[in-house]
């Protein structure tokens, strides 16, 4: 056969996702998420996949216009997965969906066996004294809701971040949690964990929550569980990571910049579509509209932050590198691609006009100034604390964004083109104020 | 810490799906599949778990009073699940969530990796010459969409029976398929393929949804593609496996029997709860009902199907065993457990006077009778065959079956009990009027 039966074939195409791929072809943010998820998928912080993402940004943003585009290195200890697996196997032998959570201790290929004890809250296995849990393997229930400002992730959150070093603690040879999400599908969470100085890390995963709802359906028969766990990942470190950084110079470039952030890893079983491809795009493309037509007065600095999710090391790198570099305010999207339905800005109270401002561009895209501060970013979060920075919250609908989260799901169809645009309409509102407010936003 | 306290703890419990489970405690149905679901789980065809199977539905239906319970073995070429893997390996290297078909060919632990073609539909693989993949990998695109009989399964299902066989004489190393499934999830859908007389198998699986859009996006590049793909899974003749049989006798044992299938094995992905503990809970429950108060006139037959996934070996074995005995109608139940919608009667041209005393019972259910014959069940054609049996065809919803089917996602929690307890409400009704008939279904 010649190429070009091959190449009639592909027009002949295309599935309903390329299609609509194609009509969002000239939208930058849609590319953006499109091809790093397409072009460089997974890519876990500290691994050579993020390395080629890093290089795929600079890129693209000096494709977009950017000027001082710049990859800024710093190292991690990271975490690099291995072989995930686990079965009950008493009373009823039967496969789990596992996912081992970052800087889980690691087992050898043939894994651990011994008996599962089931906690059905976290407060439960807090409870029990040091040493029960010796030789065991503890599993702690406690099913997180969805809810609109994402505020359960918090509290639940803490079973991932805390449990592992607390059963550890208690002389467990390791521990398996419900994942910390809201879906119903075979597609656990993973997620960083925390051991304690001093604590030697045990084996810790995460079931999808079906499987977690049969280990529950099991713990009530009051038979004896055991369950049989391999998890080989490791901790690693010295491993090479990265921020990068991209600017569109304002009017007066003595004026402190604009920065927004949004973070270039992922975890690795998806392709980080939502997390956080899509806040890259979001920020990125809001800043270029935000200079459609005329330069804004200040400087909007773009901040692709590297290794967020193992906790926050890029927006500490670029803490110390640019600590000393004046900077006017901070903000960052990074909790997916539905619509904003509020803002929140931490200078309500010392500049009303400015908010007032704000609100009112925002109010007739749908969006409430409900009052409070929000949550800033992890990534701009340093950098806010360091030279003490107003932030602009604006924040996205995330009744779903759990269902995603840290799954292998987080993959591209899972974005809402119309979704996303309405979030670079309501960025670009705010940046053509912000950035081309003369004096100082925090009022004064 | 004493035992006490554990039990106290395991009664504070309980995640929402155990208390869901607990209301419906006194469901005959959904005691069935939530127990077959959490006591064996996959139960392959002529897998040690399918064995296990057997032996719990012989308790299970003896403990609900069935009479002449009993397993009936029988052989079977089948398949054994071993590593699936598979991965983009140029112009961007990416895992891809794969699971292979069974009867897939194997690779080694190594794995093959050659140039992927892409075919964008299953005429576009059928339409090139032989020998044109030789050395190389085909992928197949044709993406299935929701329907509410299912009718999407018959042409997109060959895709995955027949593509392998195909691509394999055309000289292909291997074949991916996108999954024969209508969800956006990471779980790819599995299912047996068939390679023709004499044709050697080649490794072969389905890729997810959201996979097989990342490999359609690629294929537009019009960059070379390259792909990793390690299937060690075999193909094994003489694998045990079986059917389960029970009886609720009649007033009158002279009177041909009412048949009443499903099927006991699943695919391994998942738990088989849709697909089909429900099926055999609804059918077992709604005969159990029929004959509540008063024994029906004529005896029914449940028959729980082994290894229909793989071919319908069941039904085939059924059919030879009890091939002599009177048999006055065939049903069953493999379409999940949504809601019925409609009924269809393959004597409704023959005895009309049954057909609408039928249709009546349902219609205040909801149910319409749109006439046509509908679909026996595999695990009842071959004795509907050998004897020219009558059916009745009772039409779940399907819209949202393919999302859930063969996939790791067939788990207890996406079983609708209200759904459940309408098909075995609608059931019953059918059961009550048929089984009590004297005369001859078919009419004269």
């Amino acid at each position: 056969m010649k190429k070009p039966l091959f190449a009639a074939l592909l027009l002949l195409a295309i599935s309903s996702a390329t299609a609509a791929l194609a009509a969002e072809k000239n939208n930058i943010a849609w590319d953006i998420v499109a091809d790093l998820t397409t072009e460089i998928g997974p890519r876990l912080a500290g691994s050579p996949a993020e390395a080629r993402a890093r290089d795929w940004a600079k890129e693209r943003l000096t494709a977009l216009g950017f000027s001082n585009v710049a990859i800024e290195p710093f190292t991690i200890r990271g975490y690099v997965r291995g072989e995930d697996k686990a079965a009950l196997t008493a009373p009823y032998p039967q496969p789990l969906a596992i996912t081992a959570l970052g800087y889980s201790g690691t087992t050898t290929t043939k894994g651990i066996e011994g008996e599962l004890v089931y906690f059905p809250t976290f407060d439960s296995l807090k409870a029990v004294p040091d040493g029960v849990l010796k030789g065991k393997i503890a599993f702690v229930d406690h099913a997180m809701k969805p809810t609109q400002d994402g505020s359960g992730y918090g509290p639940y959150g803490n079973v991932r971040r805390q449990g592992p070093g607390i059963a550890a603690q208690k002389g467990a040879i390791g521990i398996v949690i419900r994942s910390i999400g809201t879906d119903s599908h075979r597609n656990p969470h993973t997620g960083a964990t925390d051991f304690p100085e001093g604590v030697k890390a045990i084996p810790a995963g995460a079931v999808s929550n079906p499987d977690a709802d049969q280990i529950a359906r099991v713990a009530t028969s009051g038979k004896p569980m055991r369950l049989s766990l391999t998890l080989t990942g490791q901790t690693k470190d010295k491993l090479p990571s990265g921020n990068v950084i991209g600017e569109l110079p304002g009017r007066d470039p003595s004026l402190p910049m604009i920065l927004v952030g949004c973070h270039l890893d992922s975890w690795d079983l998806g392709t980080g579509a939502i997390d956080d491809a899509s806040g890259c795009a979001i920020v990125t493309a809001a800043a270029l509209r935000a200079q459609q037509g005329s330069k804004t007065l200040r400087t909007i600095r773009v901040f692709w932050a590297g290794s967020e999710e193992l906790g926050g090391f890029g927006g500490d790198a670029y803490a110390q590198t640019h600590g000393e570099e004046p900077h006017a305010l901070a903000m960052e999207s990074d909790f997916g691609a539905d619509r904003i339905w509020k803002v929140q800005m931490s200078f309500a109270k010392t500049n009303q006009a400015l908010t007032g401002r704000i609100a009112a561009a925002l109010n007739p895209l749908g969006v409430i100034a409900p009052g409070g501060e929000g949550h800033a970013g992890t990534d701009v979060q340093a950098i806010i604390k360091k030279q003490d920075l107003p932030f602009v919250s604006l924040g996205q609908d995330g009744t779903h964004y759990f269902d995603l989260h840290h799954t292998p799901d987080d993959t591209l169809d899972k974005v809402d083109p119309a979704a996303m645009e309405h979030n670079v309409q309501v960025w670009t509102e705010v940046l053509k104020i912000v950035a081309n407010e003369a004096g100082p936003i925090k009022g004064e």
